[in-house]
């Protein structure tokens, strides 16, 4: 039985049909944080977006595709996220085992873009297929090409929530419109996932933001306002609070930290903060699987107290 | 993680996508009997089939569309199907709950006819954005429209495949073409369970066979070859073996048995002949709760043990 | 390399595609008899035909969906026919490893009827998605319905043509039209394999012809000119004339025949008259296994002779 | 019957139906190396990639198209992959005599450009009324393109697996992201193999990759974690690793070596390696037929043994 | 009755059904050359393409549309082609007289391009509605526009042929990717009809090769390999072998040759080298109409000799 918490996080959704409502109730009722409210995701997109020597040399099991579902599954995590063809290789041999996200747009780093943009690899028909409970979309506010973006998932978003499925936006600010520490500024992230939840985003994923300030105007506003962003569980909340004021789901990545500690003090922030959880990559899957494990258990811990 | 029985079952269904396999996997991993490979069934297309009156006045909580789903959520039961308006009626308040089974064909008593049919009443796009993991459709062997029925699910349980989702086909023999007692007859219950397994259905629903051979071109084979049906626990064996020898989920619907202990009984016989499970539908909900949820957990008991 | 024989017989089909042909090729190339033109197909739609127990109880392990693509793989014949549940029960299992036709209409013994008919159980797109060679389809001349089917036959074979799938006609006549006995008339069988071949069959199945003429217009003619239909040969050679002089495959269904020396007889008929081949079912399915190779290979070694 | 390791690669594939298991089984089956798990493809895309002087010149019994059916049949390859006008120039005259894969995206030399791309000049349904196993279809990772190109084929794939044939990526790194030698370094070539896989590939084809790393975040990965590339077998076995473990097949063309020894080394090496195969156009048609054969021969050898 | 030679010529086209081959006999059948396998062939795009005072001026009576019907039936030639609005005005009045084909892309020089393009200005709709018996299309090799070129034919040419039309290529290398007198190159020539022909043209067309070598790649080839191109005859046999070693209808077309004499030297050499004939547009229209008909005349004759 769905617990109050996930009961009152669904009741936000109130535009979206029993069938999206039934996906989202999957991931997040499944795994050691089902029923919490709060989630951990394993996103395996790494490969596709770095090359496969960069992400799983440190750990080669992770060059097999059914690493990632077994790693998922033992973990007691809320849902596995990838692509296309990492989601082929093992559906069928793991299904029903873990909610599967989908990653229908995809990017390489063969090529120096000064506004990125990325390629569609996948499709709603793919995510019915293959049993996935969502598809996930990465868009660049910042790009040259975002207006674009912002299509392309209105289109399928539409067709997602018509078919029962979630919808997960990764909201990373990039390209030629911001500056590199832009990137993660507290402005521009509360603005990504304001914009991927105005896109209606089930689900929105940002970084976790900095205190740097990129826009004027917006500045102007968050000192004359006294918006509290000292802290980084102050601009969690603060991002939370951009997100629909918390009535939508709002993770965080965490990016390359190489510091366990740094990591779970991070987590310990976003928990703080009122974020729902967090999609842990490379710091899981480049890691050995007992060490991977315990990495993932504390994190899930933290969101379980 | 999927049992070793759950993984075996899921393998007889080769040509089937993850997706539906999947779908199948969440009825067969939900409630008390989630991973034993049995499941039991809550069926609520009575009120359509019989009139409210005749189903519900013995117990008026169950006017309440909401009183099945927690009835079938409470006894842990696998799966809940009925026709759209009774889905419809709660499929928000209880998303991701229960797995759900649309009946997407119905058919009432307001006419007498020689030749039963059934009315489409739902489709796979309302099952998806119900969030339901599967479709039920009804076929009539023996009724001068059988024809058209086995047409119609052929293309329902091809959407219903490409998109995910698991076919249940409830298979009663009935029409011109067979007498009363033949309905229920060993040779015609075989040959209807196998008619649904060539039409692709996953699950395939009878009723419970009775001793008679309704069929003389089957009688003689039967007797020629010593075909063991003299107990219900044979008869099950053999309905079982003629659906796939087995490699096809098939359950066992009662009937309208009176005394509880007879229906126990027959539970039995379907574990032992190696049945599925059974679809329980007026013997659950026409009962007083408590007595429904001891008569339900009764009934897992015998196929959990 | 296609054989001198493969070749010509390919090149008796001039409007169809080069996919077409190569399904074809696939099933003339396949099994003990490939190459040589002739072939020898295994049909199992007698579960849905007639049911289960009266098909696979005199020999249990046919009850097996597997039992039949291994029958087939192990006697060498040329491709195995069925409707959609037994294709879908061993696709994926023995994938590539016999050629497939899906039977996309099937029928019952379940009503009695005068003007029988069938049920639309297939598609297109699931013979593509099941990797088969062909569709297989009935008619029935000589029924009220028959004209529809004729009808639904050429939309079917349109598309199946388009993607490069062969089309075999199975000609039953049967219904009010015609007598009892003039089901198997010459006159009657050589016509409704003129009537598949002008609806765009590859391959037609009819089966044996006795000497009986059933229509009064027609015998007045075989009389006049002297049409010989004295012995099985010549009847097997009528129909063969009859289809195109022999330019479009034919092949015989034997039915029930209970002595092996006589179907035995009846294959030799067949060869010497210029079919192409038999489709044999019952006879071989219904017998042990290890006598069920034996008997398909002293057909097979009558038609290599 | 499929043989235990081709069994084996088909389970690798388990989100595809069984049509293109049989497509793929086609390919993996035929010519001398059926059943080895090994391929030796021949691509004569030449003409249109270099133009037919500098293609056929050399040996102008190949300026026919008939010539490559022969050559691809008498050496007992797996299948023959060729843009559209090749095929259809032979379809119908070696129906069914070797698998075909229809190259459906194409580029020509008579523009030097900076980051190249290539016209779509087939599709599935040509695909299908040619009776291809597959499609063929180039990805230039390191062009501004890529994007471009990764979307269009992961629209093709999805209609070809729906369809039941085989998706076989020719993965190129070329264009201004990165340099000329960068197109065959060791980390960029397992990207592009990655990359491809991610696609949705079955079969990836790459060329031999050297010793040089592109990429500097790779290359301190590579050092970092010792990841052995010293020897061209070892550089064979990183890209078979980054192409999901080993779980998709992945093939190598072997570009314009003169050589025939050092071309059978470099064949040794791919076999030591892990790789699948080869995939052999100039260095085959270009030679004198006998020779041809004796080489293709030769290389099978190697993967024979 | 088709000639022997007609019957050789439709043989090449074994994936094209027989209506395609029915419109490629229409063509090859009609006129004075009719069953010689040789064809001229009367276009009239060149008010379009060069504007009508450029075009008519010379030769006043050719304002008129129907002018050049007639022209093409008094001549005796194979086809007339042209532009939608040529041909709409007087399909209907010289309804079967002479076989058409729709040019459905045409270009203006209202605009200095270095990579030019065409637009569409037809459809095998509007071949249909005017019982065309072919399309036109054509290509710019060597323009940045080619690959959009190369994709849109591959669309028209796949309706075409589903609905029975022949495709007839005019092959013109040009743009910014090679130099004005690499127009006409040997090399880039038989590229250009070799790029037609895999695009699958059944009829292509090309200017009259100068001895000219552009690419280096090519030229070390020919140079290599002693190609023969000395004289035109060499090098028309060169072109027809690179356009699939003959088996594709090849024909040249003069360009503006003033002198007939020298254009009739031209239309030997194109004989003698194996070309399958002309397209003759300006030098024959301008020209006064008794002119005209004794040059096509002349051209014919050496075609039929």
């Amino acid at each position: 039985m769905n617990t109050p918490r996930v009961k009152e996080i669904l009741g936000w959704y109130g535009s979206d049909n029993p069938g999206t409502l039934t996906s989202l109730a999957r991931i997040l009722n499944h795994g050691r944080l089902g029923g919490t409210g709060k989630l951990v995701i394993l996103p395996v997109d790494q490969g596709f977006e770095h090359g496969p020597g960069r992400s799983f040399g440190p750990n080669p099991p992770a060059y097999n595709p059914h690493y990632h579902f077994e790693l998922a599954i033992e973990a007691g995590v809320n849902a596995y996220a990838a692509p296309l063809g990492f989601l082929e290789a093992g559906a069928r041999d793991f299904a029903g085992e873990v909610p599967l996200i989908l990653k229908i747009n995809d990017h390489d780093v063969l090529m120096d873009e000064k506004d990125p943009y990325q390629a569609i690899t996948g499709s709603v028909e793919d995510a019915l297929r293959l049993g996935a409970a969502g598809i996930g979309f990465t868009i660049y506010p910042g790009s040259a090409h975002r207006l674009d973006m912002y299509g392309q998932i209105r289109g399928f978003a539409a067709e997602a929530k018509k078919n029962g499925l979630a919808v997960i936006i990764w909201s990373y600010p990039r390209g030629s419109g911001i500056s590199k520490e832009g990137e993660t500024a507290i402005d521009v992230t509360a603005y990504a996932a304001h914009i991927a939840a105005e896109l209606g985003a089930h689900i929105v994923k940002v970084k976790l933001p900095s205190a740097h300030l990129e826009q004027d105007a917006a500045r102007k506003v968050y000192e004359k306002e006294n918006i509290p962003i000292g802290t980084l569980t102050e601009r969690v909340a603060h991002v939370v609070k951009s997100t629909f004021d918390g009535r939508r789901i709002l993770i965080f990545s965490g990016g390359p930290t190489d510091e366990t500690s740094k990591f779970l003090d991070e987590v310990k922030a976003i928990h703080q903060g009122g974020g729902f959880g967090s999609i842990v990559g490379r710091n899981s899957f480049q890691r050995k699987k007992p060490e991977a494990l315990q990495f993932l258990s504390d994190i899930i811990g933290i969101y379980s107290s």
